[in-house]
């Protein structure tokens, strides 16, 4: 996958549903399904300029949004926080502590998992 | 302050960015500011009904937004996770691991001051 793909499909994770329906359409099948812009027209009953227009514009979008809000920014640095606590958590090597130190691991990974 | 004023106050914070202009000026200036609406119009050379109106429609903006994207939904959890992170931390009253313990709450505070 090329760093482009990776990148706006992770976008469309977090502003997907911003996006008006046809334009989500687009990028989900471009980005996450593979489709070509051809395939794309196909099935949508377009022409395959109007999808690459549409592809163009919803890319815009998801970018415009991420500059506005960060999201990913946001998360990449909880992401970073979380895995550093189950890190130093890990070096409590401590049979009385087991317990809390299980907890604070499970807390952390929540973190990680919710985005 | 009432709890709607509290929630529009959050929800500005998090999608004020995705407001038209006059729309995120109308939501600060009432819900941060304590401006009565016929300032606002005063202050806007506008109606008192078209900053009613204005508010309004901001007003739903932000909770749509918040439908689809749930952005203050998953900060409570961060901030729980987090939080009990703390906690947990604090029960580990150790010297050998007082380093190790005090970087763990550094972290968990990164995240609940972050947002």
């Amino acid at each position: 996958m090329s760093e482009k793909k990776f990148i706006y499909g992770i976008l469309y994770d977090y502003y997907g549903d911003l996006l008006k329906d046809n334009q989500a359409n687009i990028i989900d099948m471009y980005y996450n399904l593979d489709y070509s812009l051809s395939e794309i027209a196909e099935e949508m009953n377009i022409s395959r300029q109007g999808v690459y227009d549409a592809l163009k514009r919803a890319e815009k979008s998801l970018t415009d949004y991420e500059d506005k809000m960060k999201l990913h920014e946001k998360y990449e640095k909880h992401l970073k926080a979380a895995e550093n606590i189950v890190k130093l958590a890990s070096c409590i090597d401590d049979e009385k502590y087991k317990g809390a130190v299980e907890q604070i691991k499970a807390e952390a990974v929540k973190i990680i998992n919710e985005g």
